[in-house]
């Protein structure tokens, strides 16, 4: 019989990842490698952007006050001095004069605007201004973008493309991110075999091992240890293994009953339990563990309660001991198109996903994988209710 | 001056993925790699899942019809014929008995249902059984979940983990998944240098490079060709080897006068442009264009809206190449917090997030970088527009 000693309430799940802190080790990576990856410091800006005063136009650059009062009947006649190329050392400007510019191009010395192309001509050594312009118009101040020492990228956050483009900007060649935890994957279960064996009758393919390396790649390092049938020794030998050479050990199964007390007991012999068996379905066995801070989750055999707390524990759990401060599981709200029936006293996750703006569950056994890979996010109705009617609220996770 | 022959709606630099089709190659990967990649082929089982009945919890297989009448002051007896394990073949019951059974053990022959432990009591060699079942309560029937021949996942379909799951559940080893483009990555521009060069007045660091690498690396696998400056031949050069070796080529810049011009010359020497110019604020000088199926996007040299035709355009285009059906930019709508003033004749994109469900623009110059990064959205202001007030619907577009 399964022993839950008590079931916890399912937002200690969700609440597991106070437990730990990220690990604080870090590796630098070259500019073009950071998609995704967690910075390890606070990175500030060596410069100002632009570094500067840059146009931000084509046309001539000017004294502003020697355009006042021009207007598409009466231009201002100014001498072109000459060209201000992209990338070349600033020219100067003088009274009377104006200095051909591209967008991009530095502001020669002395001017103080843009006159935009369309509203000049040119005529021999001279440019007729057929538009007055304000100070610094169509001028991109030096430190407008940002000032030396702005802080690009905090410590803690994931870095995506538009963050790498800040970075390079700021002439950064290589940034200290966070190191991937690594994570040892066990499978358990008699009945579970490799893709590498022939199916059998009363046997099943495991699909824990692939859905968990696949899931978590972009967060930490997976390291697959295998199948373990019923062979508790066989177990204790993977448990080494992974305190020695890795950060956390996912673990899943097994479903049966002498299996689930064993892998408990090793479990316990490495570390201790903090939660075993939950007040939701489905997931009600998960259990929850720690060797210090190396996190210790057992899930289910089942994939779909592994889909399910992969995405809600497991994921936020690896984000955090991998130094990203955003460790939560994306979650929103959204309002149900069709009913919902639930039993009190727990919380029902449910397969779901969007239509027109509305929550559609897919109604269906726990066990359906091929209902989670249809549903595009989880819903969760709370311990309270017995009924959740189209057109109320509900909380929603999304898929990672 | 910029020769904008015609300038085209914006809807066109959205619709631009219609002048091109997928890449039809493959490369067969194992069942821990898939993640993210795009099948190449529609995937079906090769048997049912579950393979046979299974208990789907731990209890008694029984005949369901000879618990009738059992309560829990009237319990029926039945005599405990043996233990089913999980993995194991399937034992066989006979009338009167029952057989021990955990959470996915294979249903015994002839049995029809199982009795939960909990509503049960062992008693010497008989169990006394005190709830009444129907036929095939607590089974998982064969074929429930999907039936052989059902297809896990179609041609066209970036697999996530979820799919994973299923795959590996089926006993697959290996998926056909589409190669992922390759995609040369040029740089231009004078006043552009290199992260391993040193910042002198007038220059900038290259942001695009880096932006785009990290950008499409889950899409395509980014071939970076560096920095070119003023010079004709060079790029000539670099589009020879992108021709030969690649399948899209993406150029950045050059924001120059002249540079301008050449950057398009070349690009006409080696395949047509498309469009050079749109009604759109950042952006207008985008230039699309293609050699056959090989798409070639000229980015204007900001890298801000290098950052948003790259979500836009760039990476709908590259997953149309890889072979995902599903390849336009993520959409939605929101309401406004703020007012916006735009310019009617053009589209407006705006950088923007949410609060409290609202959607909030972060009104600054096109040409902030440090804007885009903390941004989450694009916020797109029609170009029959003037004004948008708070309260109003508009288009956003999602960062990928």
């Amino acid at each position: 019989m399964i022993k839950f000693l008590k079931l916890s309430p399912f937002q200690n799940a969700l609440d597991f990842c106070k437990f730990f802190s990220s690990i604080e080790v870090f590796e630098e990576l070259n500019i073009f490698q950071l998609n995704n990856r967690v910075s390890f410091e606070d990175v500030s800006s060596r410069f100002s952007l632009p570094l500067e005063n840059r146009s931000a136009v084509d046309g001539y650059a000017v004294f502003s006050e020697e355009t006042f009062g021009s207007s598409e009947n009466t231009p201002v006649l100014l001498r072109l001095l000459g060209e201000q190329k992209v990338g070349d050392p600033p020219l100067s400007i003088e009274r009377g004069g104006c200095v051909k510019v591209a967008t991009g191009s530095t502001l020669p010395i002395n001017s103080n605007g843009v006159v935009m192309l369309e509203h000049t001509k040119t005529s021999g050594e001279f440019v007729e201004v057929y538009k007055a312009i304000s100070y610094y118009e169509n001028v991109l101040k030096k430190g407008e973008d940002f000032k030396e020492g702005y802080v690009l990228v905090n410590k803690g956050k994931r870095i995506n493309f538009r963050d790498c483009a800040i970075l390079a900007a700021s002439g950064f060649e290589t940034i200290k991110v966070y190191k991937k935890p690594r994570v040892a994957i066990i499978s358990t279960g008699d009945e579970i075999i490799s893709y590498k064996e022939k199916l059998t009758v009363s046997k099943i393919y495991d699909a824990n091992g692939p859905l968990i390396v696949n899931g978590i790649e972009t967060f930490a390092e997976p390291i697959f240890l295998g199948v373990v049938k019923d062979n508790r020794k066989d177990l204790e030998e993977k448990f080494k293994y992974a305190i020695k050479n890795c950060d956390c050990i996912f673990i899943s199964g097994g479903s049966s009953i002498g299996e689930r007390d064993y892998v408990e007991e090793v479990i316990k012999s490495f570390g201790e339990v903090i939660y075993h068996g939950f007040l939701v379905k489905p997931g009600k066995p998960l259990l929850l563990g720690r060797n210090g801070n190396m996190p210790i989750i057992g899930f289910p055999g089942h994939p779909l309660p592994v889909m399910i707390y992969l995405n809600l524990v497991g994921i936020p759990i690896l984000k955090k001991l991998g130094g990203d401060r955003n460790f939560y599981p994306k979650s929103d709200k959204g309002i149900l198109r069709d009913p919902i029936f639930s039993v009190p006293g727990r919380v029902d996750l449910i397969m779901g996903y969007k239509e027109n703006d509305l929550v559609v569950p897919l109604l269906s056994k726990s066990d359906y994988i091929s209902s989670a890979t249809k549903s595009e996010l989880i819903i969760k109705i709370p311990e309270d209710r017995e009924i959740v009617l189209e057109g109320e609220e509900v909380e929603i996770f999304l898929w990672e």
